[in-house]
């Protein structure tokens, strides 16, 4: 697994110590992020929308609607910018300038390419299910003939990306260490509830593996404070 | 407040009952989500940025240093796509084609400008403060004339705007409500941990209100399943 080359437009002009390009990294935060936000443009116009993705190897893959306005701009190969980011926590420095957020993010920027064959539809919806819910896949009913016709899925090589991370407490001007306010951080992490069964189910139905042992995959990277 | 006109470019084409153009709507995604994703335009190839924002009446802020890529670009008056997205739960049906994500999601499309005006900027730095942690402004050090001048505040209007919305449980194949799997909602939500100290600080302080208090904005539409 080779790392990733910085590229101009990959490269972080400020705070350059919070650039990663290890894939191991930018994996992780890929595989811990639930979902991603897909920037393409139409018409000059840049648009940001939110999707669920699946990373396998040296790919990400996002899918939908055949009828979507982004999945039909993005498998005409057009230059996109695929983001996730997990907000790992709240920086509360003793100024308001040196506020921050704890975080992890990738950008992965290059051209998207449809999915074109049955099987490599199949495995990327997996993936998809997968990601979302480990082990979900072998609970529900696979897809249909029809339904893999109506999907359209795409695959974006992981070439042209970085991480970037932010950890750790505040970092202050050193005279304003001397002020009394109170100084840390607050962490942040998206939470499972209590699941809530689909009204139309038999009541008493066992929860699933997938939902009992629900967790993110978690890296050594995250959640240093 | 008038509510928006949906525009060639905001109107869902898909699954247009998601769609909502009350301002009621768009502003409590904006307020409750922590950060956003800002999409633009810079040599062909679109960027996606995650940033922290604020809204203010009809206006949403975002800042940074003045050295940043994203804000010198911004401040040109190129086209820009905020997304905000809230996720609020796994929908967990019992094919794996009707899996999909219960969450809140606002676009705002439009031309950002620079504040230039010191007491422009001061409010809007007030506000993206607050908009993290309420109460926290009042707790620490204003920003110095230097450290106004080193920040980039630019405005950005919410005219062009439309918020996307799925809640409630799997809606599965009729014949699929027979299997035997389980469906339902697994909730979502970003929590906050046990506050962590700079370690910096003497020990023993108290914790502020900004900090004991912390909640996001609820709205009525939120946590419906």
């Amino acid at each position: 697994m080779s790392d990733l080359e910085p590229t101009p437009r990959t490269t972080l002009r400020r705070l350059p110590a919070r650039g990663h390009f290890d894939r191991a990294t930018v994996n992780a935060i890929l595989d811990e992020a639930l979902v991603c936000h897909v920037g393409f443009v139409s018409d000059g116009q840049p648009f940001v929308i939110p999707t669920i993705h699946a990373r396998v190897g040296d790919e990400v893959f996002v899918h939908g609607s055949a009828a979507s306005r982004m999945l039909k701009t993005l498998q005409g190969g057009v230059p996109v910018c695929l983001t996730a980011t997990l907000l790992d926590g709240l920086v509360l420095a003793r100024s308001a300038f040196h506020h921050s957020m704890n975080y992890r993010s990738v950008v992965v920027l290059g051209d998207a390419q449809a999915v074109t064959d049955d099987r490599g539809k199949w495995d990327a919806l997996q993936a998809i299910v997968e990601h979302v819910a480990a082990g979900r896949w072998r609970e529900v009913r696979e897809p249909s003939a029809k339904e893999l016709a109506a999907t359209l899925v795409l695959r974006l090589p992981i070439e042209e990306a970085s991480a970037k991370v932010r950890s750790g407490p505040p970092l202050d001007d050193e005279e304003d260490y001397a002020l009394e306010c109170w100084a840390g951080v607050l962490p942040l992490r998206l939470t499972p509830g209590t699941p809530v069964p689909d009204p139309r189910m038999p009541a008493g139905r066992a929860l699933p593996a997938s939902v009992t042992m629900y967790a993110r995959p978690q890296t050594e990277l995250d959640r240093r404070g």
